[in-house]
């Protein structure tokens, strides 16, 4: 266990994702699952529209990559933009233990059930996270509406 | 719109998709997501461990299988088990309408969640699925476990 983490530090693993999915046309929402020890475990970004795939959320996709664990309490779920209720409940069923959020400006997610369940929901409020999010929904709004269901 | 949906005939999809799962050593869990106008939309199974992959639940797989649509409040979510938060997070982020479950009895997941955020929630306490997974938990304890994250 790291006794402080940095989750800022953390956090540029996500944006690097997000950024990697905007280059390729896709919804710029990057995520990344750590073990508490500081270990990167699995990292991925939302390909919605790379593959056509719509179960694929940043969330889901660093799950997916991070493969069997047999537990999650001590890890972190890194993502830029607050997760969705698919997410969340990722989350919750797995019982993740952290969170670390990019910002919810833009999307509020299911942040706050989350932290009602327990988790340790971390916020950080990124400027970053919140210009490219804003920029993304300006520019796309059908596409960002498709990907929530909106 | 069909006018009366005949929910067994749809479960056997989900039915069939579980036992092909657990002819691959798999969990046997199934799903199939329908149009309400009788259209087979997408089904899958629970891959963890053909592939390696914790993201695989049977919902997520129908899901996936569908590709992108635009809007779900139309479809009807088949599963051979109640939903774990994971993918009544999914029913709820995309405004899934119906979810028919094949039973609820070995596992509750999210369906009073569900319910309660509006979602029509059919419950048809099958015996072939209660028999299905009751069997497997017996076999599989510990895969089962991991597979809901205890």
């Amino acid at each position: 266990m790291i006794a402080t983490p940095d989750y800022r530090a953390l956090l540029d693993t996500a944006i690097a994702e997000a950024r990697q999915g905007l280059a390729e046309g896709g919804i710029p929402i990057g995520a990344a699952l750590y073990h508490a020890d500081g270990r990167l475990l699995g990292c991925g970004h939302n390909r919605r529209v790379q593959e056509g795939d719509p179960s694929i959320h940043g969330e889901t996709d660093a799950f997916r990559k991070a493969g069997r664990q047999r537990g999650y309490r001590d890890t972190i779920m890194v993502t830029t933009l607050a997760p969705c209720w698919y997410c969340s409940g990722l989350v919750r069923q797995f019982n993740i233990g952290t969170v670390v959020v990019g910002e919810s400006v833009t999307f509020g997610g299911g942040i706050g059930w989350l932290r009602e369940n327990g988790v340790n929901v971390i916020d950080l409020n990124d400027e970053r996270c919140i210009d490219m999010m804003r920029d993304f929904i300006a520019a796309q709004p059908e596409l960002w509406n498709e990907d929530i269901g909106e």
